[in-house]
């Protein structure tokens, strides 16, 4: 497959987790180091996202797993939540999951996980561009 | 609730999910700390495990998913690959879920985590009861 | 014992190490995660903080130690620096327990940490109820 | 070699790397955690970046990597970033190094380093004294 | 560019940085995770370590200290040390920012790389394929 | 202060906390990076260790905590609990930091930090020099 296919087949895909929150996010990456907003596109979401082998669904729940048991990304953690909502977990869900890392990363990441959610949630219902 | 009810619904959600390998773990660590296994079955499995808002299989995606990035894990990483593979992950959605933290904690966390899989899946085939 | 009692006991060690600001910090999670907020004072203090084995003086200082050398969780680490003080360390013991972890975590956790003091002893004086 | 000439060497070794910024970045430790910053001078900058085995512009190629990488210490890396062009790395090569993070961190690393790198290079234009 | 060009093109980038010991280490992950494995020939060297941007030797300075400073791939850090020696970087440069993580990562992550260096060098002496 | 009373102060701090493994633990690394474990002896054991603002009781609480959190580094972590030992904190004490990690860094950090405290006992009974 060549480069510019799987740059646009992430760009759709980017769009159909992030909406366009996702565009603003790796546009705001251009000005600074515009190949690495590239690679999201091509490998990030044009490779692995576009996989078939698992759902959307379950890529958004292993994603937000692992930003709020790492901890120190939450930009991006908040953007993956409301991706998450985008491709249909709940609410209810993702505090659950951020709720499971207390075992699992402690319970400062998952109190700063909850955080995150709190502000992704408003953002979502908000039409917030921010992030 | 009472806290031995807690204990004995962590036992049997640990057996649920770990089968009889998740019984010896926690067994494994009696000897030097009674009290962290006995929480382990109180609150992990009493507690988070036992709760509803999510189901065994999105459990294990999000905990796979943590412990891959964090990398620094391995056994139990190893131990939650074959408990995914009790409530019902195949393979290759395992598999995928490694893959896809190539992008979220980089390539070593998820070639060692691919490491974990292969032993994890020779112990489910070969019911080897380490670990 | 059954989980009002231990709900009962970890408000109440909450309130010996943190005051009202701890309380305050765990109401602030019931919007968004109310049962995580519960396994805080159910589990971390009305298990782990209510247990003989170490006074507290001593589980502050270990807890100081941790998250200042993991350094990304803030908040916490402040609220626990603050706690520390409550319980009998100087401020003099706390700043030396961040100095040390220059030598496990590097120089920008330490100095993370050092940064983290100045805001918790300044809340200290001043009454502030951030955090 | 006596502890005065190890400050002396390190207070140099910081100004040619860092020039009046990290002057003002140790000094504002004093306060806090005097002696922490007088380990700066005299450990990090007075032994470790006065040896010479390895020349400036690739201890900071090593220390950019590792800060981004790690993940949470931005002030510590946008100091870094800036010390990096003071000792003759390239706009584009600081940005290449935090893209190649990407591999080994993942892109939320790379990605924030990269919001570093964007603050740090203002900051070096403007003369900006923060941080 | 298509991605059978990147293919290749990675394939000969590892082969230049770590010679047969980084085909082989691709191979092992064939088994398990055969498209992580693509990835990392199609992505980190076939498009990452392939940019003119930076020398190998730069690169490798960067990856030794990062994983150095993360201290949970020693398998990686091996192999990118023997890279680092095939690309010019001296034993004594490469010891050198691993001292130099002492001062990012802490002691320990320094120490547990230089063992990582030492079982490197006698690899690359002896002609071990291991890793 | 000169740098050879540091090293002496150090040498003598070092023993005084971990015994002869720990001049052994040092002496294994001078083949590799001599000037790193000269380090240790000079920054580590001669100047933080050797302050008075904290008691080595209290020092080793700080250090088995970040390290447990940490959860990257056994064989430091197995050394330091001797070392607590050698200076009066006991087993059940250590086991208690350990458990209290749960809280910070999740169960398998905990979990993993006991396996450390089971070998670092039986080396501490059988005199055994490793590690």
């Amino acid at each position: 497959m060549a480069t510019d296919d799987r740059y646009q087949r992430g760009a759709a895909k980017l769009a159909e987790i992030h909406g366009e929150h996702g565009e603003a996010a790796v546009r705001g990456l251009e000005d600074i180091a515009p190949d690495l907003a590239r690679y999201i596109l091509e490998f990030a979401f044009g490779e692995i996202y576009s996989r078939e082998a698992l759902g959307l669904r379950e890529r958004q729940i292993a994603t937000i797993a692992a930003l709020c048991a790492q901890g120190n990304a939450e930009p991006q953690l908040r953007a993956h939540i409301r991706g998450g909502l985008n491709v249909g977990l709940t609410r209810q869900e993702i505090v659950e999951i951020i709720t499971q890392m207390a075992v699992y990363a402690g319970f400062p990441a998952a109190m700063n996980g909850a955080s995150a959610a709190r502000r992704a949630f408003a953002e979502a219902e908000g039409g917030s561009t921010e992030g």
